[in-house]
């Protein structure tokens, strides 16, 4: 199953996605809830990204290629970081090149969505907690990147969080295509087969640091082929059985 | 003038401190409101975290004392990384150290308290977007920091952001006496002018990244000291002027 959430006029809500058709939910996405008996059709809506989070909890180097164009060690644990809330941004909004930057990358992700509040989670018992898979842009710096050793200014501007469209509730994350298009050519090719830590492992392992609330998300980590954003560019990231993140380049 | 956040029985709400006395506040911190015409008193109240935060940024490597100490060379602009909310904890609560570390450290901080939606802001105009400021101890599992080379995770265990107690809104932040005490005895020692990226500074700078929500707080950064802290331990973090932020470790 699918779920979104759009905004019609000014009133936001959650909606089941079937091709064309959005019923809207009545209740809880995270709780209990049905679909309402109205019908709505996608063309209308606007799509918003598909939770509201309290954090964007980041894995670095978690494939193999990556770490590889990096030239960074593979490292023995998830190496983690923060997005903030303030970097979200909807599906087909403007990634914003900050002045500060002189080459601002594309970064194509699976993204875990929290389904249930998660604290010492065991490998076994993840899946309770997950409410589902979409896609994420881990819009960063790359130059900034560098110059700090820290990640985190890099890739907390503005705008550097696109995630969605929708979030699949029925997928098996381990071995699916992702791929990363800049105006329409493939940049960006791997199956998250190749992930180092796989999705279980990291819920766990963060859950084990930092206590996840319904709508937080994990964004898996990038492969190879990243490379930078101009302005006009359209950058898009599918992953099968979810769907395709769209966003535009200012 | 002091403004804390309290919880009395099951109702959370602002008020103004004056010595033992909390007049509640009617309307919004951030916004116009007034003194309530009852009166409570603090013994009778619990002390929370004084503002309700979206992220915590924070400044690494901002005394020079800090940086000898961890070998690290003086960084040319701010170094940033973000604790999540799900680490918040109130005055007098509880540090909880993680079985994955055996190294939890203290670092006592000036914490800067937003006041206003910063976006952008120049130097000249950062006090418009402050609401005051309190303590903070950046707890940090010393270990991790050193073994995972970014510092997110090492920083963001839960239980990991006590702040607090007040915040005071009438406060030159720029020279200010600050002491970290570990069971009684001053473990961490400096004054605020040593700061090497001052108040306006980090403000206007981290405003230029991401956008800062009323409630937000920036953390200035630790001078030198830091050490263990052990079960059984009371670390407190004292600013001049503001008080004295206790904690107890477990």
């Amino acid at each position: 199953m699918k779920i979104g959430r759009f905004m019609d006029t000014d009133k936001i809500f959650y909606g089941v996605v079937e091709g064309e058709i959005v019923y809207p939910i009545d209740g809880d996405i995270y709780g209990s809830y049905r679909r309402d008996a109205t019908k709505k059709y996608l063309k209308d809506l606007k799509i918003l990204a598909p939770s509201v989070i309290t954090k964007a909890v980041c894995v670095g180097v978690n494939y193999k290629s990556h770490s590889e164009e990096l030239n960074h060690k593979l490292p023995s644990e998830p190496l983690l970081f923060i997005k903030p809330t303030s970097a979200v941004i909807n599906p087909e909004e403007e990634i914003i090149r900050p002045s500060e930057s002189s080459r601002v990358d594309y970064e194509g992700e699976l993204v875990v969505v929290i389904g249930k509040r998660a604290k010492d989670v065991d490998i076994g018992n993840v899946d309770n907690y997950i409410l589902g898979y979409t896609c994420g842009n881990d819009v960063t710096a790359r130059d900034l990147q560098q110059r700090d050793g820290q990640w985190t200014r890099a890739k907390s501007f503005d705008t550097f969080l696109p995630f969605g469209p929708f979030i699949e509730t029925e997928l098996n994350p381990d071995d699916l295509s992702l791929r990363t298009y800049l105006n329409g050519k493939v940049v960006q090719e791997t199956r998250t087969s190749n992930l180092i830590f796989k999705v279980k492992e990291l819920v766990s392992f963060i859950s084990h640091c930092m206590t996840l609330f319904p709508g937080d998300i994990i964004m898996t980590g990038t492969p190879s082929g990243i490379g930078p954003m101009e302005a006009g560019d359209i950058v898009e990231v599918e992953i099968e059985g979810i769907g395709k993140l769209r966003n535009h380049v200012k």
